[in-house]
């Protein structure tokens, strides 16, 4: 089985909840992270970042939720290798950052450093896969494409200062991909604004890719899609300077995961949602009535397929 | 750090809230716990059995507060040797058994099969560590010593229908305690009923063993204990078959760990106690002022040591 069968068999066992984010019961909406050794991160990341990113994106999850985060538990496989107390300070003060309680836990013994956080937050009206429209405008909250650069930076052994590099432009990229990649920044306070403006109708974080979150969401909602590639916005420098590096900019850009940044549709138009949330945000398309996930480049368009991440392919 | 140590330095971080059982947060208790494989359980466990007891330990947790399960997440590291289907398939059925709705989850690749299930449920009056008071008479809710010597069979090859007894007796006590071990029963039930009685006063489950959750509970409350040998109640015919097996009968039964039997203080007596709870409770000893934890056999007290289960010595 590969991960969408797991998730639809989990549902028709389980609860008509699964599926989205986080689990939504009653006001409260739930959600939980397992990050493992060499799968998720390695021994090379630093563990202050690997405390911060296994509760970041749990948080990104909350936020793809519209929910504001309250308090967590955590359940820890620990090796040998672990510096306990370097991880707990770290985690504490990621904790303290996003104003989230850590009231719980768990310890065993592992071969690989195993981290299970569950996080839980509140939501008066929580935002789902669920609820696009055909003619909803398609959005994202911020440029993507560096977590995925950074992530083949790492992989080809790059150091964190990006030390590397042979150019200001090249390590200012590297540098700044590498640490999206580590210490990623979930979307908490624009979830929650989005929450609140009523004609957001459905909401998912980029945690396996532009376009596999895209067809998640259009699954979800029982709708198509058809994006821009040109209105895509894309992580400072990366055109310019991504090839230099090797980096395939057009797949990062498509497929790169653990982006956390919102991919969200409304009815409103840019320039009004960006002014009623005092920020930003990218409008890259529509949803379509037809079930087809379109990609449009040079005024072509092409069908999109789902080639982000998934654990069992 | 050993356990203990991290669990205090945890506790100094993040919250005061943990410590417990479980986290109280409002009317809602909180659990997690985290399996791995080749720790917790191997591969030699049929699938169904880890599927069950990775839940039945949550509830237990639950229960030790006096808590009534609601819902729970699941999370997976998954190896390409789980059958996936046949665990999701049990856990729906344990889920079900004890009136629980798993409303999300993760998935994740892992080398060695990991599960990290939080579970959440509600009371009115958690019962916690700390409330028992010199005097308080101390409980076991059933038998214990079955979940350990079932361990000490397992590991030492004994297949789980017992084919290896010499004798009807023996292959009786091997069946029933390999099987507590691997598929053991949650005390939710009674966790409920304890709650409701004001007279209980603290309550824990024997996950680590009894002399360590003895201590434990004694430590939360800033009180000593002194428990009967004679008093404690032991696993059904493992006092007479148990050395035949190779079993040290008193080491499984102070110590041994995973029996997720109830531990719990009440001003109550025994008589009076299980008339109120409509089933047998068993009386073990006293809650002292003095901070000593000792065990009184043939008359002659002792003191107890906390030599159960820990992860990390």
């Amino acid at each position: 089985m590969n991960e969408a069968e797991i998730v639809a068999r989990a549902r028709e066992l389980f609860s008509d909840r699964i599926g989205d984010d986080a689990a939504v019961v009653g006001e409260q909406v739930i959600t939980t992270d397992l990050l493992v050794e060499d799968v998720d991160f390695t021994r090379a990341i630093p563990l202050q970042f690997v405390a911060r990113k296994s509760l970041a994106v749990n948080l990104s999850d909350l936020a793809a939720m519209g929910a504001t985060p309250s308090h967590a538990v955590v359940a820890l496989g620990l090796p040998e290798w672990v510096n306990v107390e370097a991880f707990l300070v770290a985690l504490a003060d990621a904790a303290k950052e996003h104003a989230i309680e850590i009231v719980g836990g768990d310890l065993s013994r592992a071969e690989k450093f195993t981290i299970a956080i569950t996080a839980i937050g509140r939501a008066e009206r929580p935002l789902l896969r669920s609820g696009a429209k055909p003619g909803d405008r398609i959005y994202l909250s911020r440029p993507i494409g560096g977590s995925a650069t950074g992530l083949f930076l790492l992989q080809n052994g790059w150091p964190l200062d990006g030390e590397r590099a042979t150019s200001y432009a090249q390590r200012e990229l590297a540098v700044s991909a590498m640490r999206r990649n580590v210490d990623p920044e979930p979307e908490i306070a624009l979830g929650i604004a989005l929450a609140k403006v009523k004609e957001v109708t459905a909401c998912i974080d980029v945690s396996d890719g532009l376009s596999t979150d895209l067809h998640h969401l259009c699954d979800a909602s029982n709708c198509g899609a058809e994006i821009e590639r040109e209105r895509i916005p894309i992580f400072s420098d990366l055109l310019s300077e991504g090839p230099k590096l090797g980096v395939r900019v057009q797949d990062v850009v498509l497929h790169g995961g653990e982006e956390f940044a919102l991919l969200f549709t409304s009815s409103l138009r840019e320039s009004e949602l960006s002014a009623r949330l005092g920020r930003p945000v990218y409008a890259i398309g529509r949803m379509t009535r037809d079930r087809a996930v379109m990609l449009r480049e040079d005024g072509v368009p092409r069908v999109l397929e789902a080639r982000g991440f998934d654990h069992f392919v």
